[in-house]
């Protein structure tokens, strides 16, 4: 039977500031990376977001990010890889701090933006991050890239590792998202983006920018809930991987 | 048996900022209150306070401050009692990642400067620090101002709670510190200072700036770290303490 | 002739955060309050904001706030004047820069929010913030409200005043608003609300909540451009006062 | 005749963290880099700097940083350029707030850390600060690394461009700064570092870590506060300049 995980970033308002609708899209997704305040959220909306999550039965991840309210926690920041571990914990820590005033467990970790990118792709920082989860709670599930040096620092570490897909981005033979800067980076036709997650998680590959058909492992598809008509995509995807028999189910139960 | 906890603030070093003599007023106090980043201390200075009170055996509390770095969270800010929940909630968890990592358990929380005053005689404020506190973990001890709002308020949530006194400062007839604006605020003499502290331990009473003698609690005494003419002082306090028969022994061990 | 001015709270963005219609709003009001990135708005929101109102010829205003994001500037903070004061001129001086390198004169100084209420009740941090304007330039206005001890210190330091009225809030009979937690504080009724501005433009009076008639100097009204609703307020002020024959103009020119 | 300026970061002491022994370096400096609150220093630091920098007669310039606090600057941040520029204008025109407030004129400005770092080797980051000073005030002079992108860039925009040179590293043969991270990157012997700043500013050359004499342009020589061993090495420094000859000067009056 085949399963995928759909997961968003929620809980990235802060103060009086509100991003996301997410109310709309916590009623289809199934993991939900909350931030904990150091690239966006703040504690009370830490509170209110996994207190929406759980009143939804939506699994609850941390989103931690780099210490970059003003770039959103876009922007490359060359932090130590020690610096980088307690960045994770102590955000970590805060999000754990909420989920278990509500009695629930945290299921994943996904870090956030720049820390996720540059983590796909440099060793020791993606080492620092899992040995900063591991510490806190090693029945913790690392989310990060399909085939990154994430993934392997996770599992090198004893993380279990759930490997995230993009339905809206091309691949490089090498499994790597093509740069946004590279022409063919996004993938705008929507039923072909569809179609290739379909693909994703029943036939484990493929297309990349190439044309040539790689091997990919989709546990869990990044959605967006940024405004209505992301939304209405997030739906469309749901129903399509029903349709064609995809249940659709939280990282925990994707990854078993 | 008499018994009482000597407590100090720690970790309140930021970034490339340095404050306290960590390590050396650590041989002298049982339980250490780490700052959580709000109003001092980092993520990175969180993992090696943490790990510096291991070393040493010392228990461990968090010291959540208001989110004002630039005042040290000395500076009164009026947040909203969901506000004040959300803020403790954060600061404990954050501390909790490292503590948890580290294998430890988390003894106590103390609020900070500001949180810590308005905590005393704000019936709102103190209820909702204690049930921030309380839902992450009933069995943190909640350390406050002796005979203060702040006490009571832990009792009614269900915390266990311990009294903090103070060797430098003098008290009206009502139990509160006498404001520092006020004469006779602070006691400078320290034997007198010393002597006072053994009497609230011993007879559980202390001489008011009236003359009156008041019942007072202690349960632990505040001492700080800041320099080496205040490490001396701690270690003179703790020795007088053993002399006088009275055993130093961490918050937990304290109140039972 | 009668003249007022219309002002409203812009540059309040901050990263990938978005408050406020800017554009909508500046084609109705004539002077506009920059948020200095203490509370809100940040370099880039300050850059693009002043761009904005220099394309319209809106007047500029610098709208400095306490350094608290989380709270957007609306929690009290208990600063010490020499610390308002050196914020007052950071902020200042911060949007001096996007005036400079635009060609243009800052018009005005409204402090935001706390800073702003706080200010128009404290003699101290009133007289310290407007020592901070004057420092920095003899030359700018102060924006405070009407009848408080900001304007009395703006008078005494030697800055221009000028004295702000709002259209949907109730009076006291000394001049004060009501608070917003007693009954009556806000005036729902727009055409009311719009009439009692004409009247306080016109006749330099109003109708406290007790019903007495008081007097009160209306150089400039606080209008807000949140959402369209608020535009849609905006563009009736400003057509009402108009046909009323009343000219609206920027603060300089309503105080001459 | 032979003239150099001596530079030192100062005012980055925050809050109640304090950096630096800014009284003493005063002493021996011509040239005052002031933080301005992203990367270090807050509101009231610059002011206590500035009037500090003032009684001594010391030149005052402005010394931004990427809005990294807990990093102290020193951390590669990837900004837009735009953002850059933002941020230069945002904390010159804060500090500008309290020159202008003590009737001096800011000198020139010098970025911080990694600002600086990146602006030697980037052209269009270089190019964005450079147009942002010059956007403030075209008079601003831009303290630099001696040969780099930066330099070239100040000119390109029209700035008055100042070289910086460091007694205490080494140089490849491109001029450019030997990284940390290789072996010989430092200058450990004081008399060496002495005879080598005097042969840079007399001869316009230095002798690279390959042995070749290169060509570099002295007009300033960055020196530190940070602890009283630093402070006894810039005495020696400024000492041995004036016996050689060499006047120690603000960077306005080395480069006319």
């Amino acid at each position: 039977m085949y399963k995928v995980d759909l997961n968003a970033d929620l809980g990235e308002s802060f103060g009086a500031y509100t991003i996301g609708l997410d109310s709309e899209v916590l009623r289809f997704i199934t993991s939900a990376n909350v931030a904990c305040g150091f690239h966006a959220g703040d504690p009370l909306v830490m509170e209110k977001t996994v207190a929406l999550a759980c009143e939804r039965g939506t699994a609850v991840g941390a989103h931690p990010g780099y210490p970059d309210l003003m770039g959103f926690g876009r922007r490359n920041l060359k932090v130590k890889p020690e610096e980088a571990k307690a960045y994770i914990k102590y955000q970590v820590g805060a999000l754990l701090a909420f989920t278990k005033a509500r009695g629930i467990k945290m299921q994943h970790v996904k870090p956030h933006g720049a820390f996720y990118n540059m983590a796909a792709v440099d060793d020791a920082l993606a080492r620092a991050i899992c040995e900063g989860i591991y510490e806190v709670d090693p029945s913790l599930i690392m989310l990060g890239l399909a085939g990154s040096a994430h993934i392997r620092a996770a599992k090198e570490v004893g993380l279990r590792a759930a490997c995230e897909v993009f339905a809206d981005r091309a691949y490089m033979d090498d499994g790597t998202l093509v740069p946004r800067t590279m022409a063919g980076a996004m993938i705008h036709d929507k039923k072909l983006a569809i179609s290739r997650i379909v693909r994703m998680v029943k036939d484990g590959c493929v297309e990349a920018l190439s044309g040539k058909i790689i091997p990919i492992q989709a546990d869990s598809i990044c959605v967006h809930g940024d405004n209505p008509d992301a939304i209405g995509f997030v739906k469309e995807i749901r129903d399509t991987l029903e349709r064609e028999g995809i249940t659709v189910a939280c990282i925990a139960d994707v990854i078993g």
